[in-house]
């Protein structure tokens, strides 16, 4: 989709005290994304604390946008804390959350298919329970074991015993055990009529600052083998927009969208019509990327911290 | 790819007794897919043995070509036995010996990457080891783990523990034991050079009248992750084809390719210029799908038994 806002070149506002000043002065909120902005991997970037405090001393809401789904709110918020960023819970929007939202309180379900089956981790079942949506599959270790040519036969005729009739939404995030077996439920569900829903579609997942399989890389075998495509939940899905808007009902013309990849936060931004976004130059996208690709931000930094250079 | 035979209607030989003799006296040589062809699943179909037979017993040569990447040659013998339907190991084209024969006749790997990093059961490992070419992963246990922070980090730095610096082909077959570790390996190797290849594409794999993730759904998530499209060797990819035609040096204007799914077995038989295409309605393609698809045959059957009236 073309944005005509993002064609304009980007301002360039590091070490620009007078248009940092002017740039702030635009927005009450500030959506973050959080790896490759306020940290890379386990290290927290010099000055992220003092730029989200100066952010907060001025009145500004923050809040923390994140596509990991292997993590809850609260697990989420530990880990902010662990790196000396203080938050609360309110403050953090993740994929799991945002999809647990979407399930809950946007899905029409039938009433005997209200039951998510699960590829991910703990953090998308915390958030399910939160919203009181049943579920199976996850981390129960019932799924963590090699197909069997009983399996085959089962899963084929819809055998209860491994097929359960009232799941009504197959929802797909970054699964460390992903198996054969889980993939086949997956797909036989979809098959059966479940909604195919994924937390994200990032392919990769960036670690020790290299890169490992995304959450995308999970749904990616059922995209091949349904000819589908899932509705994805995470950044740059408008999805989580909605659901962040409905949480803190704000004007999206004072927002500002803060990230380091053009094509998932800036876009994010672009495409929920906020006011501003924002790109720095600590994570995936390079200063060509934000300056000449098809996406751009309305200005970018080196780094975070550069916006205490606004005092 | 259009191709000017595949646009013309195909002819119905069932019954047609002038027509089936006239159809088969053109070609020395067939070629058959195998499931939805011969049998479906572990289900025979009645008249399989005579069909073969009267072919053979009119001098034409017999081919079984078939994608199952997770069965040797010998291995498939010792199905097709177990089905009542005589072979020799020489009669039989997998999809693993195709790759096997791709890697170790036609690549040209450097001295220091000659060893392939394989996602896949034990029928590609034979046929690697019946071509002398040296591999890891496979079957090996220690791929058959959950992935550690350790592995992160020592895959992400290169780390000779864990990244073989002399892998120089990645070759993914159907794995039913994939895992994180096992993509996060594959996709790494790929990263640093090495050539990526697929035993076959083939999104499902058949199984009690459903459909079960297939060996193009182990590509799914590299294909995502790295934006590259692996070199498949199976059918349709006339790699296949060559490897065929070089061990049996048959005139391609006097061999037949007999399957049960136009995109990919009449596909293979077209693109390969061979003489001519039968399709059989036993299987995945329909009777409109020959007719009227974009792919169709030179002639189709009801079922293969019915070439018995020619007799």
């Amino acid at each position: 989709m073309a944005q005509e806002s993002s064609q304009i070149a980007p301002r360039y506002l590091t070490g620009d005290k007078a248009g940092l000043q002017e740039f702030l002065a635009k927005f009450d909120v500030f959506l973050f994304d959080c790896d490759g902005v306020l940290w890379s991997g386990d290290h927290l970037f010099p000055g992220t604390v003092e730029t989200l405090e100066l952010l907060r001393n001025n009145g500004k809401q923050v809040v923390f946008v994140t596509n990991n789904s292997t993590k809850s709110r609260a697990d989420y918020r530990k880990k902010l804390e662990g790196l000396g960023i203080p938050s609360t819970v309110e403050e953090i929007f993740s994929s799991s959350y945002s999809s647990s939202i979407y399930i809950s309180r946007i899905l029409q379900l039938p009433e005997n298919k209200r039951k998510v089956y699960v590829i991910g981790e703990t953090g998308i079942e915390q958030e399910l329970r939160s919203e009181n949506v049943p579920f199976i599959g996850g981390t129960d270790p019932a799924y963590r074991r090699d197909v069997t040519p009983d399996d085959y036969k089962k899963i084929a005729t819809g055998d209860e015993s491994i097929i359960d009739p009232e799941v009504g939404v197959v929802l797909v995030g970054l699964d460390f055990h992903m198996n054969y077996l889980k993939m086949a439920l997956a797909y036989h569900y979809i098959r059966r009529g479940a909604v195919f829903l994924a937390t994200n579609i990032d392919s990769t997942l960036p670690s020790f600052g290299s890169l490992f399989p995304g959450a995308g890389s999970m749904s990616a075998p059922l995209i091949m083998m349904l000819n589908k495509e899932p509705i994805a939940l995470g950044k740059p899905s408008q999805a989580m927009m909605d659901s962040i808007e409905g949480k803190f009902k704000f004007d999206r013309s004072r927002a500002c969208m803060v990230g380091d990849r053009a094509n998932t936060d800036i876009r994010f931004g672009l495409e929920g019509k906020l006011g501003g976004t924002l790109g720095v130059l600590t994570g995936v996208s390079s200063k060509e990327d934000f300056v000449s690709g098809d996406v751009r931000p309305h200005a970018y930094l080196d780094k975070l911290s550069d916006l205490l250079g606004s005092e």
